[in-house]
């Protein structure tokens, strides 16, 4: 299968922060994020994978900074690695100072879609070919983290999560 | 004030066509690609004024395509023309397709927001300096478009109209 | 075919302006507004036309007042005219005032749709006779209308579009 | 207090049903049209009152008739008696036939709200006069229900609530 | 047909609520809190007869205190008694000090719902045991509820409505 | 501090999933669900705090079981670990069959909230003391999840992620 890179996978959805998605704080409601970044993820998988696409697993998300009402909030998405027929991909979310128009990033997210046809089955999807700096170290953690999931899962013992004992031993 | 590109104010709202948003011929809801526009616009207006912005008018909309449901839908908003505190904002709509990856054309828009201050007033925006051809097209029709819309609502005389009258005779 | 009147397609649709459909300047968000008046104008085209019907395109929406959150919005829609299978719908857009109920414009708008059969293609529509004189004056004007946008969609020359014409000379 | 007509209160609320507000057989949800009603009956409630009005009671809701996607939904709120400070809110919906435009009755039902002042502290609202023979019909009822409403809230006693009484003796 | 206990039928649906769901008072909206209810009793009402269930009637729900923003509100639903295919479900509706923790009761509401095929035809369903005190004295006084519902609707006479009469007389 | 039980915080969503909520394929769509579990993990970090509460990261969501339209899904919150200010919320997602009510695992979830004060800053919370033998499992895993959230945030050095560190040697 033909690889290809994280770029070819971009997905850009920059909206606003309106009244009904906001939090009590007026901020933007935690779970109205997920909701969006899982949106933008599974566009980025379907680019990668030309597939069907289906959530398989959220691996991490920090919020780091509260995205206040009114914001334009820019997520970004792209794969970072395939393992067969799942892909890990990377959000990064941005919101941009309405006068100065300087981007802060707000937070990150890694969630897993796995590529499925139209009855439901796992298909194998193109590999992965990180082009930047970035993109190679998050290809490279990505190993780690899938070690880790099947650890936590028990589906690997933890002795054979190489990549990952390297970094405690 | 320092005049800006089209590039400066690209938005991109890259999004699906859930079963919410569509009517009962499975397509996306005009309504709710109405909606979506006019979010991508207000914020490639507020890109290019660094201001609040409102909706003044919706130009023309026209809904060439149906999308259907479960469509990757791309809004790609930029300003065409600015004139004093009002800006024209060009909107064209891709989707794609899934297998191939192929992007077609679905529909195009235009709307014009106002740039205000906090308490409402009008304020100037930067003028716009086209870089394309497609731009410096679209640059030129916008003063059409301001003329008719001025002529329809009255505020000016057809024959002051030139660049529209132009067209006639 | 049978002719009808305006007021056999006139629909009503009177609704609150509650707090998960304003923008950040706590009035109703433009896109919302324009979602409400497609939904409200495809009725009326049904009414006409007693088929299916889509959005064809928004010919012209200002938004000349903004509409505060707790407003009552009263959407009034009714064809103006129809050529072969299309039909041009004018909206009205009325709020009221909560102590003294005087109903002010906020806005109008023109919204153009298609009568299609199940497979989607295009089926021809009753003719309309106006009635009052605004009635009379929008039927008029819907042909400078039509004719515009087949100028500007390139399908018309200028030359030929002498309703429109006779404006600029 | 000026006495008001119950047609002074009609208000109209015409929509569609879309995908997103059906029920798994394809219906329109029972609990999205018991969120359309309040808010017609609310605004009826305010037309009536000039007030701000705020839902007391629910009274009675019969779904007879199941209203399938895409239906053209007419809901028509007016009041139908006052006491004090609340209002009874006569709600009937109708569904109408596309092909036809016949309308079907497809539910009725009741809603009580109470007008207040920006305190949120009860203030009187205009005694109705029914014109139309249902009015006067519903108008003698209202009072019966509200006997059993105090009735059954334990605020009045079985003996007092001589209209109700009068049904059963 | 087994009987079943209120107990076995408990839904409990605890949420909160956000500004999308709020009226002009900063107060759950009435319409949502409906809507809300609906659902929760209409879960209840498939695991009392294990069928497709339908809303035939809402008898009554009385907004007895304002639920402000950011509230948690618990929907507590369970069957206070069945007709052969209908079921009256009983509803409360808590919210909770946030400092405290104290549940304090907000509003009560009645729902019937009705067992279908898969054709819509009424089906039977398990007729209920009731255990506490509580679901002793509404199993007893939804059969006055039913025989109002028969009376007020012209299909009994209130000579017949035995229970109900016994209040007046 | 008063410590408290994980049974003190229990919430429990059950709720329908509606056709608005569906992806394509006809299932609970993940950006739903997402948004469903941070509301009731957010309650549930509020009733073990009694303080506001923000989320801050999502830890873990595994996707094991596609929910379709139509079902019953349940969804029980509540807190597996504090440390400081943070709280580790363990969230049970169910479905559950109409026929036979048997009730389903569907996923699984680790969302982390913070407790803050109304100026947003972190404010200690009560310690959690297990009951049963899978909260005291839960517990115990929680110290390895926060060494490893640490160690992947550069905050702490590997080798000081003791419990961590014990699984791999």
């Amino acid at each position: 299968m033909q690889p290809k890179h994280p770029a070819d996978s971009l997905t850009i959805l920059t909206d606003l922060v309106l009244p009904s998605e906001t939090n009590p704080l007026n901020n933007l409601f935690g779970g109205e994020l997920l909701a969006r970044m899982d949106r933008a993820a599974s566009i980025a998988a379907r680019r990668h994978s030309r597939r069907i696409t289906v959530t398989a697993s959220v691996n991490h998300v920090a919020f780091n900074r509260s995205i206040p009402l009114g914001s334009v909030v820019t997520i970004e998405a792209k794969i970072s690695r395939s393992f067969k027929s799942s892909m890990e991909i990377f959000l990064d979310v941005w919101i941009e100072d309405r006068e100065s128009g300087t981007k802060t990033k707000a937070n990150e997210a890694i969630y897993t879609f796995v590529a499925v046809d139209e009855t439901g089955r796992p298909v194998e999807v193109p590999p992965v070919i990180p082009e930047t700096e970035l993109e190679q170290e998050r290809f490279d953690a990505a190993l780690r983290r899938k070690q880790l999931s099947l650890v936590l899962a028990g589906k690997m013992k933890p002795a054979e999560a190489t990549e990952l004992r390297a970094l405690f031993i």
